[in-house]
């Protein structure tokens, strides 16, 4: 009963103790039954007397066993009792919105890669261009700076050190910070579902692109918003129609992708986000900015953010997030808002999850303020741009085509002339290439012959290999 | 206008880089002028000429300036407009819920800690306890195991390598894990908030200890749910009290802190946590157990959590957290649950922000499975046991009271004959004590003359200079 193998890198006191331990909970071993000697049980699994002294006192510590001066261990009184089991059947009692989450849940309902496929769907950085030793430095440098203080509780509101480095980051684009503060939440997705939390309720009207980020879709979805999307032309959302809908709508708020939009890859230019700007201003109508991949410009003049513009003013919401570029496993976002906005913010954020973990606010605000973070940029700017620059092209060559869209960032945009793009998929994924489709990323119907094409984790040869296959499959659908 | 003075650990060509940024955003060089030769700058500024090319070479890369061959470098056209400000009322935008959030928000409404006072509020881990040089190993281990693979996206669910290893956890507490799953949360809170969400409707009915956890107590609220709280004894929730609860009410779901109960520290007896499982199975209600700091046990028997009564079946869901006792600063948790259950909380947890840390899960995982858990346990069993019994025994000793609660954990639960603990707390505020008044634990009226006294950030002096001044007070208020 006592015999076992041990392996992996647990302690052998531990993986005995945990062995003990199982065989008591299940019942093979009796309450009040005296367990073999230290020195039996040694000579028995091979191993030495203090490792097995080691698992009794783990045990004792733990409440399994007590011993008796000179008689030896013995097994607790544990209590299991032999109770009845209750099967729920769950399903039946999942809320609308857990069912509905579940629905708009891509995860679950797209189509999935498998070993071997050519896969377009991700827009994630290529992690094998982190710097691991920077962050490796970042981590060590800033736990001994802050000891242990940093590995307890902290504040909903976020680290300081990296929320006053954010207030610079966000001057250095040309934001006005006077009056505005920062919250930092667990990637742009929290973020955007906080700030929708606290400022709409059911069945408010929220203005945004069409098409727009999926995932951005998918909470105004769970909002339960009543969702006016506008058309977007080369150049961005259409200026009339914006007109017309404000003037039309009683909206509450707005959500705009003006950098590399998520879809279409679009950046707003300059001087119709000023356009763009006043005309909500006369409306009155707070801009939630989504600050995605901003970073990600690879030729041209700066173009600030539309939070840049509101001056003094706080009709902008600005989220941001590196983790689009940067490490997106530690889920690291920001809110730059009026003051006092950030200020309930922080309280539903208290509510939902206490704080993001202060141990990636430490090491983010360690790799930020040491210009590792414009070091690597540097560095896979020039990457990317050639691999962008190169999709391009291969698009435009092998994929017959109304438009090719996307002037920066890590995918382009693909809008066929009479191809279904879902039927498209069906005929590549079974040739072993996957993209996302352009209808989760619309709430009506103008989207279903487009697609999206990351490229950011494929090889030149997958870019060019599965673009032919696209190509030659929108030629068989053509007819 | 270029002068300036370099300071921090950023490098200079960035800080110089950073602020010709701020001077162009600032309008103070127009759009087409010609900035200093860098040799000229270099001389002004009294740095190497390579730093001034490195922070104009950084500029053109940001787009903020191009440059002619053989004369020099051109600040770029950036559009800056002088548009016109709004300012934004959102005190009367903010949402029923947000509102809510910010007023259930004790963190603003309760007396603040002021430098040189006594808390007994906190119940956090005392950080000087933990052991960081095993963190380091943990961190520096993982990532060398995993790569830069460890710092992109991951999985909603959590990372496989924790999860299997708090499978084997929660089977060497006595759970039958076969047909059940963990989800990776951000803390118990959001672990908590993610089964509400799920399982739960506006007005339904939730039963839950009085007083209780007041986090989960502001979530119920939040989520909308007709509060059924049903009152505790010495051992525990009050079993006739809970049976009448469960014929007169249609209870959609429970929810328990079994052990070092919070507030009162109770630990419920395994026969009790017998009883209580099968009155809930028999009425099929689903039990959502808090395993609280079960881990903080100085003394008796180990005493196996609810979810180990179920067996195979599903009608018990565990959310557990480590981070009460170690590392809070994470902010990881997890809940073990019927599998199909699972799969929907994970879209769920999607939907808020994708996934928790991978860098955090990672490194506890490895924390873990190497045995250093265990060995932080033993060693801070034997200081915090030390501590409970002299906080004990100084309540005893100082504070008049009903009774003294509290079997373990962190803290101790103090009823009062006759005295109002907000009363008191004004008064020993004023003195420079704090704690936290029962009221809080509560929707009802029951624990106006009781309060929680957190012991694990105060040295032994301050446990008893500050129960005498509680004491003091008491009798004044006596009368």
């Amino acid at each position: 009963m006592f015999n076992m193998k041990f392996s992996g890198n647990t302690p052998i006191y531990l993986q005995l103790g945990y062995h003990i331990k199982s065989l008591i909970l299940k019942g093979f071993i009796n309450p009040h039954s005296k367990l073999p000697s230290t020195r039996e049980l040694s000579s028995i699994l091979g191993i030495s007397r203090n490792t097995t002294m080691m698992a009794y006192e783990y045990l004792e510590d733990e409440g399994f066993l007590y011993t008796k001066k000179n008689k030896g261990a013995f097994v607790s009184d544990i209590k299991i009792s032999e109770t009845k089991v209750l099967n729920i059947d769950y399903s039946d009692k999942i809320s609308e919105d857990a069912r509905l989450s579940e629905s708009l849940d891509i995860i679950k309902t797209e189509p999935k890669w498998k070993k071997g496929m050519i896969s377009f769907k991700s827009i994630s950085p290529d992690n094998e261009l982190f710097d691991i030793e920077e962050f490796k430095r970042a981590f060590l440098y800033r736990l001994s700076d802050e000891g242990s203080k940093i590995l307890n509780y902290g504040y909903a509101k976020g680290y300081d050190k990296l929320i006053n480095y954010l207030l610079g980051y966000m001057e250095k684009k040309g934001a006005n910070i006077e009056g505005k503060d920062i919250l930092i939440t667990n990637g742009f997705t929290e973020g955007f579902d906080i700030v929708l939390s606290t400022l709409t309720s059911k069945g408010d009207k929220i203005l945004c692109e069409n098409p727009t980020h999926n995932t951005a879709l998918k909470i105004m979805k769970l909002h339960g918003l009543n969702i006016c999307s506008i058309d977007i032309n080369e150049d961005g959302i259409d200026i009339n129609l914006l007109k017309e809908k404000l003037e039309e709508e009683n909206i509450k708020i707005a959500y705009m992708i003006p950098s590399y939009h998520n879809p279409t890859g679009i950046v707003m230019p300059p001087e119709k986000r000023i356009e763009v700007y006043n005309i909500l201003r006369e409306n009155k109508v707070p801009l939630i900015e989504d600050g995605f991949n901003e970073e990600l410009r690879y030729s041209g003049s700066h173009v600030t953010p539309m939070v840049s513009l509101c001056g003094e003013g706080n009709s902008v919401i600005y989220i941001g997030s590196f983790s689009k570029i940067l490490y997106p496993g530690m889920r690291i976002g920001w809110i730059l808002a009026d003051k006092a906005l950030i200020s309930t913010l922080e309280s539903v954020k208290r509510s939902r999850n206490i704080h993001t973990s202060f141990l990636d606010q430490g090491i983010l605000y360690e790799y930020l303020s040491n210009g590792y973070f414009e070091k690597y940029l540097k560095r896979i700017r020039k990457i990317y741009k050639d691999k962008y620059e190169f999709a391009i092209e291969c698009a435009k060559k092998y994929i017959p085509h109304e438009a090719i869209l996307g002037q920066g960032g890590l995918h382009i945009y693909v809008r066929l002339k009479n191809v279904n793009a879902r039927e498209l998929l069906k005929l590549c994924y079974a040739e072993g290439v996957l993209f996302t489709p352009g209808d989760i990323f619309s709430d009506k119907n103008t989207e279903d012959k487009s697609f999206r094409l990351g490229f950011s984790r494929t090889s030149d040869d997958e870019i060019e290999k599965g673009f032919k296959i696209i190509g030659k499959y929108v030629k068989v659908l053509e007819g």
